[in-house]
This record gives structure tokens, sequence and C-alpha cells, in this order.
């Protein structure tokens, strides 16, 4: 059985969840708070050396990092992970996307805003700068969901959940989704798969770091 | 024969022009200046709303964005690109760490110090971040280093090659390898690989986007 590394609040540790319950596969959790530093023990940084959750335990001792990574690993084989050579360039493609254009402005965003307390005046300096390249990102995620209802293979696949992770806390980092309907209907959509969990579902046995 | 939209110059780019010398495929270059405004004409966001390069046509009217899935689209089938579940899981967590860790840093500094005149000063205020997370990054990747060769599968893969792109650049970008002697050990390991090509390496036949 997994066990996974991952901070409840965490949208990149909850795609890892959602992907899992999307399998319905079961697995070990072990909360682990960052902003009490849980993530930068020696113990933790002895599994994850960049000292970030999400962390999947695969193999005793073994561990995949990167959230993503992750999903590719946990969905492999599955209908959500798409193996046709066109089809998996471009789940990876929006994967990428996610890491490199929308989670470090979405994601920072969320995290100063709704996580850390004072987090706004602390960043206000940067503020600007995740709303305006957030609302890039997020029009050219409204421009490719005007003509497909998923990112890649025409179906849900973890590029969704990847993306769904941090769009759908948008509204908890200031950004107004008013004039991204196709985002809405998207998020929606998603919401709306069966087996879908929400960030704040719990399951029965939860452990916590030490 | 594919065609690949390419700045000479972006460590992004390169990643793609040596993984195709790798494995010794054709293409077409068609070189486009970022500095000019270049990918961000109505015919290029057409090719590509993200507005960046590198960018792969693989069939009429069918373009991969993002260096790294653009890798994994080249490399698909051949012994550069994992396909066993945990070696593809390795590699694709580098290949994100890259993305979310690497890049933003090395790439950002290396853009503004080596290719936009008067950078320094105008990125005076982000220059600390860039150093500080870039160190970090190259700590993390300097620990793997001292225990393997290579950054997955136990070979030269894609992944080596994603983090090559910015890391054989670092010193263009101020940071200083001197304390990073597995990392050093890597990059002459990289380049002594058959069919190497150096970042200036000029195919004899380059189309320049109008």
């Amino acid at each position: 059985m997994f066990t996974l590394y991952s901070m409840q609040r965490s949208g990149n540790s909850y795609k890892v969840r959602l992907t899992l319950a999307q399998l319905g596969l079961p697995y070990r959790l072990v909360e682990v708070d960052i902003l009490k530093g849980e993530s930068h023990t020696p113990e933790f940084l002895q599994k994850n050396p960049s000292g970030q959750v999400p962390l999947l335990e695969v193999a005793p001792g073994r561990h995949i990092a990167e959230s993503n990574a992750i999903l590719w690993y946990v969905a492999g084989g599955t209908s959500l992970a798409p193996e046709d050579r066109i089809d998996r360039a471009e789940a990876l493609q929006w994967m990428f996307f996610e890491q490199h254009s929308l989670e470090p402005n979405l994601g920072a965003a969320y995290f100063w805003l709704a996580l850390v307390k004072g987090g706004r005046e602390l960043q206000s300096h940067a503020m600007d700068d995740w709303m305006e390249e957030g609302y890039r990102s997020l029009r050219v995620m409204e421009d490719h969901l005007r003509r497909s209802d998923y990112f890649a293979a025409g179906r849900y696949t973890i590029a969704d959940i990847a993306l769904y992770a941090y769009t759908h806390l948008a509204h908890r980092a200031d950004y107004d989704l008013d004039s991204f309907p196709a985002i809405r209907r998207w998020l929606d959509r998603v919401a709306a798969e069966p087996r879908h969990i929400a960030m704040d579902w719990q399951p029965i046995a939860v452990e916590t770091s030490q």
C-alpha cells in the first residue's frame, strides 16, 4: 500500500489524493504541516531533499516527489494517464504549463492569502505579478476550454486533475472567474466526475507527522 | 519531418535541439526571436497561445508546446525516454523539478543577465531571490549526483538533457559551481555523450521567422 505524505490544505497534495480517490486505491496518509516546518526536519529531508509535499512512498524507502510525477506513477496504465504518443505529450504539455505558469502564481497567491496569517501584507510587493501572470495563464486555459471539454486526449485525465487543484481555489486567492465561463463549466464537469472528492475530504484514519 | 520553432540562445529550445541531435533526427528549424516579439505575433499565438518557444509542429497544424513535453514526444520509444513505471516517474520528477525550481531561477537570471541589455539593473530587485532559490536547487541536484551518475533510470535520459540546459549556463548567470563538484562532473559527462551538440551549434539551414 502507498504511503502519502501530504498537507490537507495543499493544492499539490490534493491532486494526488483526488487521483487516488478516482482510482479507488487505498493508501496510508501522513499529514505533514509545512507551516510548522515538518517538511524540513532531517528525517523528512532524507525522504525528499526538496523538502516538499506531496511525497509518495512506493516501496520501502523508495519515494517519488513532485505532484505531477506522482500522478503519472499512480495513474499509469489507467484511462486517467493517456499513453498514446500525441495524447501523452499533450497531457504532459498542460501539466508542465501547470507547474510553470499556473501554480507559481495561483498557488503562491493561495498560500499567502489563504494559509499564512498576515500573508497579504508580507507579500504585497508580489501580488501584482501573481495576478497579472495568473490571469494570463487562465486566459490560455479559457481559450483551450472553449474548444475542448478536457485538456488532453478528449477525456478526463490527470492533466485535468493537475490544473483543477489550484484553479478551483482561485476565488480564495483573489482571482475572479466571472469572465472565464469555459473554465467555470470545466470546474463543474470535473467536480461531477464519479468518485470526486472535495479538498477538505478526510479519510477515516489520518496519521500526523511528528 | 518535424518543424521546430526555437530561439538559438534559449535554454528551453536547446533541450529540444540537443535531443533531436542525440537521436539523429532531421528537422526544419524556424528561428523565433522572442526579444523582438516574434513569439507574440497573431500568427505565432495561433500556434501556441502561451507565446513561447520551443514549439514543435508534429503534423500539419498540430503543435506541442512546453520543452519537457516535447522531449517526451520526440524521444518516446528510445532509450532516452524511460518507460518502466518507476524509472519514468523518476525522470518526470526531475523534469518537473527543473521547470518548477531550476528554470524559474537559473533561466530567469540567464535571460536578464546574458540576453537583455541593461537587464541586471532592471531586475536587481529579483536577483537575490533567484540566487538563493537557484543555489537551493543546485544543492538538491548535487546531493543526488553524489550518489548517481545520472538523474533517472541509471543512464543518460531526457531528464539529464532537461536539467543540463540551464545548469550548463549557470556561470553566465552569476552562479558559481566551484562548490558543486558532482554537478561539474555530470556536466562533463553529458557533454561527452556521442552526438552531443553545443548550444551555439547551428544546423546548415536555418529559416528565420518573419
